[in-house]
């Protein structure tokens, strides 16, 4: 298709696209005269992501291009080609070192040893998701609320839950790079789903047993 | 216990509680000279919950004061009681009208009529919390990406057994006021948490089918 379509199929103005192409966020189209170029589903899905991560998930341009690199690498495995795609989005706080950081970081070691996540426990704090765990657990300790290895287990095991069908999804892609992308997606766009669910559920739950 | 003790069991300055008191964030303790008063356990556990919700939730202090207010509010029903402290925290996107909203809307109805949720479907659009839900739908289906009642449903089952934990929990505590007050420093600190531990069962996941 040729840049008019794209950005009628896309809702993004030509404008836009172009800034995106000389960005490097979008992959050139396949040139066909000096003036024109053509354009596949894949820009269209591209596109799309692109305007998901800056547009709803406010990243700015040089972290698009950085998490779109390592979607595009697949030279790497594919657990480190989702794990290093989803690590460039932006992350929670990092730990301050310090007693709560130091039983906090007790109580997720003992919370990966319950729950037998071996690989978590081998990455271990080289995960950002590992380290911004910690430092969350620190802060609750800090101030005096619970969060010890044994409140997190049910809430971790449900959580595991939710993981197999998020790959269950990914799986579901006919291409590795896809279901890289829809990895992305999912962590900024379907994360707030998840939330509202939770919220609404919460809500649910307590009218049943209090009444409206 | 006098206030210097408040503040060092509490980890807060002396200065910073009396500006929680003048601010009415706090109750005034019980007066036992002209210069000094008594604090109580409840004064620490209240101090920690505006702690948590400043510092951590980054709340104004107009905020703190509406939300403390719903917390104590013992007139309401106790659903309503807990609706009420935790809407008047910050809250998702407001749906913007159109074409994709009104599509979302169709895929949130379907969903609570397949998962039987009698009370988030009788409260409907009065509730934030299903209005943001209504909202980041609508973002996911103008950008083009799947979220269909289908593709929810087994999310919110398992983030209704999430709520079930959440409810169980704050029904221990001993007093409707304090399982309120539980349930507000949950939505602040709490949900960052299951996130984290969501993204953590995510590498898990991935690293059992596709290795390390």
């Amino acid at each position: 298709m040729r840049l008019a379509e794209l950005s009628e199929r896309s809702g993004v103005s030509t404008a836009t696209i172009k800034y995106y192409l000389r960005e490097r966020l979008l992959p050139p189209g396949r040139r066909i005269s000096a003036t024109t170029a053509d354009y596949g589903e894949d820009h269209l899905r591209r596109l799309r992501l692109v305007r998901a991560l800056i547009q709803v998930g406010g990243l700015p341009v040089a972290k698009v291009r950085e998490v779109l690199g390592h979607v595009d690498d697949d030279s790497l495995g594919r657990t480190i080609r989702l794990g290093a795609a989803l690590w460039a989005l932006p992350q929670g706080p990092e730990p301050q070192e310090g007693e709560a950081a130091a039983a906090a970081r007790t109580e997720v070691d003992r919370l990966l040893a319950a729950l037998g996540w071996a690989s978590a426990r081998e990455l271990g704090e080289l995960s950002p998701v590992h380290r911004s765990l910690v430092a969350l657990v620190a802060v609750l300790l800090r101030l005096g609320y619970p969060c010890g290895a044994e409140l997190m287990e049910p809430y971790a095991r449900l959580m595991h839950q939710v993981a197999v069908h998020d790959m269950d999804r990914l799986d579901a892609y006919p291409t590795e790079t896809e279901g890289v992308e829809a990895a992305v997606v999912s962590a900024v766009l379907f994360e707030p789903v998840l939330r509202a669910l939770h919220r609404l559920a919460q809500e649910e739950e307590a009218a049943r047993r209090y009444g409206l």
